[in-house]
């Protein structure tokens, strides 16, 4: 017999009567706020087309690396959950994909996965049975024949789940064609574009020979010369800006820096496009350029957003088969101090710059980077990122950051994913459990209570408009312009 | 006045009562659950021979270094316990012994080792008094009483303590016969052996030559030709199987394993018999090892564990004076991120490789271990050990691992023991902890209360036979083939 | 409207009933217990002269790299705060400067800053409404006024905090004249020294010459000699020992030591009076020279503090502009196994010997400090310091460290503090932290409500008057020498 599906109004608060009281009452402040998403990887394309998606497995299941990552692990092969391949997506029945990640649901016990799904299930799709094999027809075709309805759109979701403002990732060397499209359409959605500029920038990206011809096009620069590279990022930088961008973001396995003479730049350039790298040549040069990157935010005021430490497909003959993102990113030791020291010794007292920093170790939340933040006005702290976005790894964000960085030096929350449908659910677990921590400091008497509601508010909705700049003055006339095509 | 002893049936459970009452419905569904003890450390002789221990010192305190380690680093020595150094047992009184260790038995407040000992006193022992100076002649004369009697023999604890089975460890270069006597006696206690090649396999081994000349007399081969050493341990793996073993242990510095060509290896090997080797070469072969004994448990089945990161016998005096074990092992910083990459490069897809993974550098959880294990098929993480089978270790465990890894790529618990008498009160420990976690799941409502109770069950009892193959027919068999002598 | 300022007699402790009861109890038992502040950075010239303080500005805000730190974090620039530069103290009108302060005091929600100044607000200038813009100018009227007053001169505050015993802290090149006039004055407020040699043992100090010419002459030896460099260090700290001094105090970048033979040494040191080093040299000199003054430890009985790990003034312009000590120094990983080992292995089971290590790193908490002072009896534990002096950073030192090192190889709290006026709260917060932390392990049946309450009176007093051996006779007759001029 099937299972009811319970979303408990106090999900996520702790059990102790008085700080639940607490937190439910810090939450009523700001389960209504509209949802500010800065940073994350939706496609453009839903909302430039706002075609229907086509089913259950290839919206919510197929492109979920959290979710076939866990799957995997427990000896089920990917083709048979619909995943593609480096030749395209297998010729697996979708329901029967689905059949089985249901059949196998229980694995995700106690994961963030499993309580945002759930979410998406009871709220969006009005489901008050669980999941499991039992129930996997029934999911797999109302989800479908919700899916195929007008109300179930990529714009009508957007506006159902209130959203204010969401950020989608294009490259430095792709077009910006589905954001023009979004603004020419007259939808009033703002969906702005980030500037990623990792596929021109990391030689070691295995796009980078055919991301420096697009870029070259896209520009007109000669990207082979250091002068008309930089030169080509700053046009860029100009058109994502028209495409509503105020950030960029920058992926690289490490958070080196460096501050080279500019001779010396120009050589290591020379190396770099002459493919005469070593694997030192290609750390060096990503180091340098977050420096010179820095130095164009300083002039046109974009927000750095920097995403160190991944071990990017770790798993060799699955990144062989299946290429890339395929759910095997496997995070490593990162360093901080004597990364940033060279990039903050020529621009850290710039009054224009702002970095926000991630990461995935969290052993430096409290050695690192809250001193970091706590002290540098052009750094900030980014959420708890990927593996830490949970409920556990928030509340470990907060503890290990809030006693040296404060609040005001953390950007709100950052959902970071491409599974448009748990947006709402991502951000409601981020302000539960930040209600949740406020809460226990109102308890133990360390916070007001009308302290920690204003913080609350801060939390979900003020920084994150603050920190990425979306109320600067200077970003939102550029914003009106045309987009170019 | 002797103070009273009580052994809490809530103990371990959180205060706060909703979130208690979940956990104690929770551990009553596994608290009988019989015990399986899949990585220990305890003598088969004891199960051989069934005879009776001596008396309270030299069973309880003079041989578990969790014990005088503590007293020693408050400037007891150690001679002055009954520990044995380089030259045997010392000509202490072991009454006096007894007496010290009572005396300053509030040196292990807050400590596992405190809660272990108090659970042992009340339930094996039967005390409702307090140790402490005033009892220790009660405590000793007591105890040694009970351990002269049948009932405390180590069969009939074994039975007693509800035991499915139990896991020794030897070496690649020791006998079996001991499990051998215990197969021939009739007797029904199922107690198998874990192939422990360490000895051989690490050129730094202070036994390593002796361990080598052992490993050729018993196995007939060649061992200083590279294809008769990996012969020699095809064939000491067959006997371990026979001896019931179905996995293999592997206490490493490092995690670090390699992936070097068959004439590289070989080469490599030739400097390691020659006794030509650097410490840089040393690392590489034990590296190289672990690649070559997963190319053997991808034939064989057998489940490596792997127990990295340990700074053996730090402490240099003590080490000259008394020998090795003697609670002086510091855990390192730990990488296995980079360090598994070459044996997961080669096998990491094979689906019949098991590894489990164990780390005495918690920082590695969230950041590497759940990440490896939510992905990678082969690779399961071990519980909380060493400095980490505690309760704050145990919570941490969960808190930091389950979020990415879930509960199902985790293997249960494992006592990983020398302290026979204390093996109910340490996995009765971990269900109490896992049992809390899972409350505050509950009450959280992250969790419903049948999944939790599911859960629970898995944890102390289920997925251990899974992860430990016990209950795989391939093992099955060889384990009811006559034992080698 | 001004905000009441609300002093809960609860805070700190778990909202749970239960739990918090049992806080109450344990707290009640170390709340009037005297101070004793065995490391700090107060200045005996205070207690010396015993003058009025100026103004709040000039006390509060100015000189404590705590608060202004947060409040360049967030662009307000130190001038504005009156923080000295380089050329001397900025032109700053000390209320304008508060009144910043007070504007932005709700950056400080949730850091132990804001925790410590309530309680000094409070408690010492009773007052009963928060600090805002609002209340700026009231507060620092009231400050003013009482500072001015008899009751807030140094003496007299140093009685009414109930301070048993406070210890300051001096360079070897410094005099102890202010020490020598407490003496000479014939006030009974024990006020003692501490002997911090860096600005003579580290070649990288800023200050390294001068400290170093500085050096000989308060000794009269030939420094830039090995033979006459180490019988100066004997010298002052027979003079500090004198001037009550039990114990010696190293900053060094990490916790490197070295173990060279005599003619290593020897040659080391003359590279470095001649220098002609390499930062390796440089690092290599501060390591042997934590074995040569454990050496010095071994034959005079002085502890040895060790704090290491912070990276020194990070912000570079910040530091060309204003100096050392201005709130941007970074903590750094930190490893303390091969680091002490060379130490270790010469002095290791030396009784004589006693070592404080701290740390900025948390991850080595459980990982290497609790085992190594669980083990070396040489080696304790110092309290959660500098950015983990802290509610959250308490806990988790007790919760990552007891399991191991139990609670009786930990020393009990520093303030580390030149915030001489927080000192009350700041112990305050210790114990309310500890006694919580106690609580919940008697609420989970872990400890019996006498023994918690036995182990919060040794860390609230016992265990820190024993650890800087303050009741050791050895350091008692020197102590009431005649201290020289």
């Amino acid at each position: 017999m099937a299972k009811p599906l319970n979303i408990s109004p106090d999900r996520l608060f702790p059990a102790e009567g008085k700080t639940r009281d607490i937190a439910r009452a810090l939450y009523a402040e700001v389960k209504a706020l509209p949802i500010v998403s800065p940073h994350g990887h939706t496609d453009p394309a839903w909302f430039a087309t706002d075609a229907n998606w086509s089913n259950a497995t290839e919206l919510l299941l197929a492109p979920d690396h959290y979710l076939y990552r866990m799957l995997y692990s427990q000896g089920i092969a990917l083709d048979a959950l619909g995943v593609p391949d480096r030749s395209g997506a297998p010729a697996t029945d979708p329901r029967a994909a689905w059949r089985l990640f249901a059949a196998n649901f229980h694995l995700f016990r106690g994961t963030p996965s499993r309580m945002w799904l759930d979410h998406v299930f009871a709220d969006v799709f009005d489901f008050d049975v669980a999941l499991d094999a039992s129930t996997a027809d029934l999911y797999y075709d109302r989800v479908n024949e919700s899916l195929a309805s007008p109300a179930f759109r990529p714009r009508a979701l957007f506006d159902r789940f209130n959203i204010e403002l969401l950020a989608t990732t294009e490259g430095a060397h792709e077009d910006l064609d589905h954001h023009a499209a979004i603004r020419a359409s007259g939808w009033a959605g703002r969906v702005v574009t980030t500037y990623r500029p990792d596929a021109v920038v990391d030689p070691e990206h295995h796009d980078f020979a055919a991301a420096m011809r697009r870029f070259a096009e896209l520009t007109g620069e000669d990207v082979e010369s250091w002068q008309g590279y930089l030169a080509a990022h700053r046009k860029r930088r100009a058109d994502f800006r028209a495409a509503g961008a105020t950030a960029t973001d920058h992926g690289h396995p490490s958070a080196a820096t460096a501050n080279l003479s500019p001779t010396e730049a120009e050589a290591l350039f020379a190396k770099v496009v002459g493919g005469r790298w070593t694997p030192a040549d290609a750390e060096l040069f990503r180091a340098q350029m977050l420096t010179e990157l820095a130095a164009m935010s300083v002039e046109d005021g974009m927000v750095m957003q920097i995403h160190p430490g991944a071990c990017r497909n770790h798993n060799h003959k699955l990144f062989e088969s299946h290429g890339r993102d395929k759910g095997c990113d496997i995070p490593m030791r990162t360093d901080y101090v004597q990364a940033l020291k060279p990039l903050l010794d020529r621009f850290g007292t710039e009054t224009r710059l702002s970095i926000i920093l991630f990461t995935l170790d969290e052993s430096t939340y409290a050695r690192e980077l809250a001193p970091l933040a706590g002290h540098y006005p052009c750094l900030k702290l980014g959420p708890a990122w990927w593996f830490h976005d949970s409920p556990e790894g928030m509340r470990r964000f907060r503890e290990m950051t809030t006693e040296t960085a404060g609040f005001y030096n953390t950007v709100g929350f950052n959902d970071d994913t491409r599974a448009f449908l748990s947006i709402p659910a991502r951000h409601d677990v981020a302000r539960r459990v930040d209600c949740a921590f406020l809460a226990r400091l109102v308890a133990e008497h360390r916070l007001a209570d009308w302290e920690a509601a204003d913080v609350a508010r801060e939390l979900a909705h003020g920084l994150v408009r603050k920190a990425y700049k979306l109320d600067d003055p200077a970003f939102a006339p550029r914003a009106a312009e045309a987009v170019p095509a």
